[in-house]
């Protein structure tokens, strides 16, 4: 297959091409079962230090930058994407099997929400400036002029996605927000979509040129292994880490940066069963509207989302029998989809196939089954009892299978949700009626999960400045941070506090003038004043 | 010593005394060198567990207190600390050698950071409330309704600390913020003040039951070995930990957190070198009273705080030689202090000991020194270049000893400011126009730093909203975190999203109405209305 765009297979390491290693990999076309040229060198060593130490470079000057020039790259970072035009979209399609219309909703997305960063950086509140005024008479001791706000933390690395080969890939929300902070990034490419990759990366580096960024703003590695990775979390140059992927992967980059003599941040989604639990009342009221919408949100992209709801708990009854079979029904009748890549078909089959082999585990439906790189839709059930007995059965499998947990009663589905682990979402349908019934329920679901959704459904991530996209662990490693919205903007910066320090040597942000009109806590009150 | 209360010596679990295990240790009374009455039992693995299980059933109850209450709370927390009177301040004082004005103040800084948090959680706009409304009509996709907001973590774990009795103690900082946050407490006494920590124990308890705040809200365990700790912060139901103390023992519990099969957050500050900066334009312009004011910053409190400027880096010339003979005169007349135990003087004679005996390091003056459980001042010099060949020599020395390291030119000492580590806070007395002739200086400084300061001193870490008490590795374990200050709440509390969630489910911050009148996000803009 040959494409109308020229790809180098090489590393970019800032504006520099670099081919190191006679070490290479190729991508894969998951829809032919056939691999893409070009082959890909595999990052060497040497290339992963000059990389980190480009970008270690570049931070003074980055950190001087302020928000109205950051805002300037990365939306000349969204217009070159966007200029990249169909090619992106057919090397993606390519690489990946997602349909054209899905990579061109994800391109939008990938542009708006580096556009939504610009507009957060430009208007700079984000910084969280304080300041506390000197007073001099202040007894027994003079009170300082002590100011502080958010500064960038340094060289980040960020691990591309394969679920998302534009939107958390190499231009993605990581790179976006750490890029927005004013820190250079360092991007692992995901060996999935290294063409795309590589088109995005080219498109970085000119915003990077057209904007008058320095040259380690921004590099990319491309590698099929694992170890360069790691290489990249332990360099002592970098200074956080993002990433988005499998628990065992993200975990092993954790164990990976929290054992080296400086610890360092590492912001790892790692993705959960999104619990969803369905009322008789909400069935009553709507049952085919939900069958429908559960179904959509389960099969949708071949389940390939992080925010799929691989698990749901329904109350024994009729109304319940109803909606399972109305469910299976949609489920059987799903095509095989296409999925990123052989070994995530692989690992889907072998979750459906363990899951249900466990005694009690029966297969409610399945949909049409494909050749070579597919996914099956599967809806599997179950009993709370087996459930709790099966610890097995609390893993994420990811794909397009549902698990239904039949619950006794209230009480027992109560139980089950006190068992489950950290969660990006739960789930919530029911009537105002069932809720009042059971005021637990929904404050045990909130405080497992980072985002508690009623009466919709957890896919489609909503990127805006309220959103939090993240959870207690497993779901990722630091609960306190989301990877979409505004408030990604957060995981790559600190504080930094300023006593005693004149005008001319503060940051824009902390002046007496207050230019920009941020908003700021001055002597403890929220204004967007000069003084 | 008979002091005029009554100890228990033992666990406090809830409003429970408690104990179980044989083994029983001493307060010992620096300035006598003698044990003090009565014993106290080590905490067995049993009651740790039953502290934890404890705060674990308290939490759901905690969660839904409204920052109100929890004003409350620590507005009782004041004031029964305060009606221990000179009771405390005399065990206090026993305990740690501290003189009785020095307690005094840091009861009054304990209250009034308990009385700052209770006024920031009672005006509540710190839960950075943000609320994106719901658009039916948009396109391709409706627009969901999306609403975030910080909420609490869980049980968290507190290390007093031994340097401060009070404000970094039992109901100190760390403690102070994690139950304004809404989180339940179980505070590790420091075994160098176990009676103190058990008069306040006793205050912090009365205060949970007059404000009809659950049980498990407060604990204390007391121990004077590692193991208690450590199985604290293994603890399946332990969520956070706070620390103030060594990095040895810092690191310490943060690997044993992040190993855990469910990481958590350890924010340890321990302490640093505190690099001052005096140039000569600084030292003509008014030397006497920065060798004044260097002298009172580095002697007091017989040098035991984590903010001591250990490190003092100068320009070599007539008139750095004035100034150093200036403050060797000082140290020279510092009479022996009483420091805080026993391990602490000894382990500062021999960071004294082995600093001066290194090649190219000359001992410039020591103050008297005494018997016992006290410390001399002393005054160390050297130059750059041995500086950064001896890298013992840029570790802490807790305790009254500056090191001075005379720096040929600015180039010189630049170079010695990017071999720092992480720091947290750095000192900078300079003339403008020595500022202006060196750009660099400052940010290198800031890079490195949490807190810069110029013109003034570190010690004395004033207790406000824009305080940042905190730095990078290996000052704390999270530089994007302090210990002190109002924003050391956000150490707590991690955002949870609620989508298409109703007024009557939602948290009363959330909601349409917004009675509280706090500010928040809404649809991207700053404001305190209602809609």
């Amino acid at each position: 297959m040959v494409l109308p765009v020229t790809l180098s297979g090489a590393q970019f390491i800032g504006p520099e091409v670099s081919r190191d290693a006679p070490a290479e990999f190729s991508a894969f076309a998951p829809a032919t079962g056939k691999a893409l040229e070009p082959a890909f060198a595999e990052a060497s060593a040497r290339e992963v230090d000059a990389a980190m130490a480009l970008a270690d470079r570049a931070f003074p000057a980055l950190y001087a930058t302020s928000g109205t020039r950051r805002a300037e790259l990365l939306e000349a970072i969204a217009d070159e994407i966007t200029a990249l035009g169909d090619a992106l979209i057919e090397r993606a399609g390519a690489e990946t099997g997602l349909p054209a219309a899905r990579l061109s909703g994800e391109r939008g997305r990938t542009v708006s929400q580096l556009k939504l960063l610009a507009s957060t950086v430009r208007e700079g509140s984000w910084v969280n400036a304080r300041i506390d005024r000197a007073d001099p008479a202040r007894q027994p001791l003079p009170k300082p002029d002590v100011r502080s706000m958010l500064r960038p933390l340094g060289p980040v690395v960020v691990f591309a996605a394969s679920n998302f080969p534009l939107a958390f890939s190499v231009a993605g929300g990581d790179t976006a927000a750490a890029l927005a902070a004013g820190n250079p990034v360092v991007v692992k490419a995901h060996a999935a979509h290294p063409g795309t990759s590589e088109l995005v990366a080219g498109a970085i580096q000119r915003a990077v040129r057209r904007c008058n960024f320095p040259d380690g703003t921004f590099s990319m590695l491309q590698s099929a292994g694992y170890e360069v990775g790691v290489q990249l979390v332990r360099h002592p140059l970098t200074k956080a880490v993002a990433f988005t992927g499998s628990l065992a992967g993200g975990r092993a980059l954790f164990d990976a940066a929290v054992t080296r003599p400086e610890p360092i941040p590492v912001f790892a989604e790692m993705g959960s069963q999104n619990p969803l639990i369905v009322l008789p009342g909400a069935i009553a009221a709507r049952g085919a509207d939900l069958a429908a919408g559960l179904h959509t949100s389960l099969t949708m992209g071949v389940g390939q989302f992080c925010t799929n709801p691989g698990l749901i708990l329904v109350l024994a009854g009729a109304a319940t029998e109803g909606f399972v079979t109305a469910l299976g029904e949609r489920v059987a009748s799903t095509p095989a989809g296409t999925m990123l890549a052989p070994r995530i078909a692989e690992g889907y089959r072998q979750g459906v196939g363990k899951a249900s082999a466990i005694k009690g585990v029966s297969v409610v439906a399945q949909g049409s089954a494909g050749d070579g790189c597919t996914g099956t839709a599967t809806l599997l059930r179950t009993t709370a009892a087996t459930f709790l007995a099966a610890p097995e059965l609390a893993h994420e499998i990811f794909g397009p299978c549902g698990l239904v947990v039949e619950c006794a009663d209230m009480a027992e589905l109560e139980r089950v949700v006190a068992t489950l682990g950290g969660q990006l979402t739960a789930t919530l349908h029911a009537t105002d009626e069932e809720l009042q019934k059971s005021p637990r329920l929904f404050e045990l679901l909130e405080r497992r999960v980072g985002r508690v959704i009623v009466g919709g459904f957890p896919t489609g991530v909503e990127v805006c400045h309220a959103m939090h996209h993240g959870g207690p662990y497993p779901a990722t490693t630091d609960s306190r941070f989301t990877s979409v919205g505004t408030g990604a903007l957060l995981r790559f910066a600190r504080p930094v506090c300023y006593q005693g320090v004149s005008d001319a040597l503060l940051p824009e942000e902390l002046r007496n003038g207050n230019p920009r009109h941020i908003l700021r806590l001055v002597d403890g009150n929220y204004t967007r004043e000069a003084f």
